[in-house]
């Protein structure tokens, strides 16, 4: 009987999620114990619903494809955000659909909400003794995962995050005028993606002057007082804030009437231009406000060459942990030393990453709370490291086709 | 007696003003009819405030530092909005101040802004029968300057936009419910820069959607009916509207009140914030806006070589035009041919550049006004080609230092 591999991906995208898929698939295909590898398009949605691909059809033969899914950014197989019910039925629909396709290995890309569908799994199984292994690869561009030293995601937006501030630093400084710059990172709680922008200072270069985390009650008054300070030393000031900042009642700063995605989250966006409106009123100067939204993540053009190799080995890693008959865990990773930046990959118990999060330790912000401290940067550093050779094709980055997403473009039939 | 040149920078920024820079110099320092040259900090008010730096001193022996120049985005000299006067009194004080540097040739670089300030110099200079020759160099990424076939500077932000917008493609597409996003790209009056979007297209890529540019009347009701048509036809659809559309009576879509600038132009931006509660009422689906805003001209990590080679040479050719005698000129470029893609550099007298502004033509816009033409697609394709090999320190692009321009900042007096 054929022993089969099922990948799917899950959560909101990053710019190396491909690159895990891509070390999972080779992996797997360079073993004699796996014959095919489906992957369900839209996550657990898409094993729900029968919609699955033959990944061995696509990228077996095809190492170069392989690589270039390596440096496509957001998802090949597409997403979804779907909490899996308890009862009995969709557990059990999962289970007929596996042995449909004679699936042994189940390997499950995302971050804390997704660990959440691999651990429900894990317990299914086991408690019905099923023989299947499961295991998870982490992603998130938050690095708000627990049980793994950083998230793999993050170092890619960490670096688009610190390169965007740069150029805006660059952009801004060429008035001799006052002027202010709010820029917006995302972080629903965890600050981590905010306090990358810190990266950007360097020998002449003083930018970001400010930096806001969710992890410190947000005050419009200290904001306002803070800028008044680096305006007189300063022409250009440039303050990032995350979009998950609160006031000290615990009220989102940005927070749009009610709206909530189905884990419970508010949907959240827009605190720049808030706090833009507040600061020129206040201040007078030119104030400018610039939310990073979505090409934070989807950056595939200019990722952290660690970011994406370390994706790719996480994925490898779940391979084999599930080959050696692990089950219920994620892959992971250990920094063994900060400089020179090395790493050692293994495996965790996903309940210790499944619905958690990490956030940035109190003293990692400095006192006033406006600020990261030198642990926050020696610990960021190496994430961004690394340049990643882009193919480029007719001027743009020549990413893997995705076509088979979208079931209403024309070109969906290519892939079947 | 000595023969000096001046050079000055101003205008907004692009990403490869710094490249013209870079051109005119080295130029300048291979010839032994100029002995000194000097740079006006943030343009002609650097002049008139007497705040000049010597650049032989930062540059001549080092070409290693001129080539980090020319990566580098936004202006190294500083820029400024400044409408010269056409009395006396100011004309005669640049005059006095170009005596005491003994300026023989004056070098700006800037936009169609920027070109008046050139022209005004020009025709006193003549007038007064001083011995003074002054050329122009083009930049802008709005590419609405007359008298070239392309702007400097709208390569890059082209490359950038076209990019974001398949980035932001990759990452909408991972989900299977309906989604809008609205890109807002640079354009007062000019569309080029919306219009590049298109460049993002390709073999399996559809987006963008659609695209609305200045140059035609915007319509909020048949936005939502294109809209609603393309969400027939796919999940997630993506539209790209310039800052500057308008209604039918000539209202910008975005005007925050009655904001304007020193030339008289409006302070625009947030029409796609605007669009975005609109579609996300009517429509009903999830909607994002996105506004590109400084990042698109601020990219130093991602020009176009094209773009960064074209602007270098525009730079020796303003030199080459002021030794050879000319004034009253600006160096420009006619593409030669289309495919391969080839240039012929030259001059042209500055009163066919200064105040005037290009709008693109109707023909490469569709008839309905949501879309451009293969011509323009022809026209745009050349001018995003090439990849710059950026220079990266500790994981992010390693930029000239340009701590001189915040005469606050404590580096200043290492350039002095």
């Amino acid at each position: 009987m054929a022993q089969n591999m099922l990948i799917g991906q899950s959560g909101g995208p990053t710019a190396v999620i491909n690159s895990s898929l891509a070390g999972a698939m080779q992996y797997a295909f360079s073993r004699d114990e796996i014959d095919t590898v489906y992957g369900m398009i839209n996550g657990i949605t898409g094993l729900l619903n029968d919609n699955i691909i033959n990944l061995n059809d696509v990228f077996k033969a095809r190492p170069s494809k392989i690589n270039r899914l390596k440096l496509t950014p957001a998802m090949y197989l597409g997403s979804c955000r779907y909490k899996l019910s308890t009862d009995g039925d969709e557990l059990e629909r999962i289970v007929s659909q596996l042995e449909k396709y004679d699936i042994k290995y189940l390997i499950y890309i995302g971050g804390n909400d997704s660990m959440d569908t691999v651990q429900k799994l894990y317990e299914y199984t086991k408690k019905q003794s099923i023989d299947i292994k499961i295991a998870g690869i982490p992603k998130t561009v938050d690095n708000d995962l627990c049980g793994i030293d950083h998230s793999p995601g993050f170092g890619s937006a960490a670096k688009y995050v610190a390169t965007a501030v740069r150029n805006v630093s660059y952009d801004t400084s060429i008035y001799s005028v006052k002027s202010v710059h709010i820029i917006e990172a995302m972080g629903r709680n965890a600050g981590w993606l905010t306090a990358a922008s810190a990266l950007a200072r360097d020998k002449y270069e003083i930018a970001p002057h400010l930096i806001y985390l969710p992890e410190i009650p947000f005050s419009v008054d200290r904001f306002i007082e803070d800028l008044q300070e680096k305006l007189s030393q300063y022409n250009s000031v440039i303050a990032v804030v995350s979009e998950g900042i609160r006031d000290e009642s615990g009220e989102y700063i940005s927070t749009r009437g009610d709206e909530k995605d189905l884990f419970g989250h508010a949907t959240l966006s827009g605190c720049s231009a808030y706090l833009r409106d507040i600061a020129a009123q206040r201040i007078g100067c030119k104030v400018r406000s610039l939310e990073l939204s979505v090409l934070q993540r989807s950056g595939g053009h200019a990722t952290s060459l660690t970011d994406v190799q370390e994706a790719f080995n996480l994925g490898i890693m779940a391979v084999k942990a599930v080959l050696q008959g692990e089950t219920g865990v994620f892959s992971t990773l250990k920094r063994t030393s900060n400089l020179p930046y090395t790493v050692e990959y293994g495996t965790e118990n996903v309940s210790v990453i499944a619905n958690a999060e990490r956030l940035v330790p109190r003293e990692w912000i400095n006192e006033r709370g406006n600020d990261v401290t030198q642990a926050m940067l020696d610990y960021l550093r190496p994430l961004i490291e690394g340049v990643v050779q882009t193919p480029y094709r007719n001027g743009l980055p020549d990413y893997i086709d995705i076509a088979h997403l979208d079931i209403n473009k024309q070109n969906y039939t290519d892939l079947a």
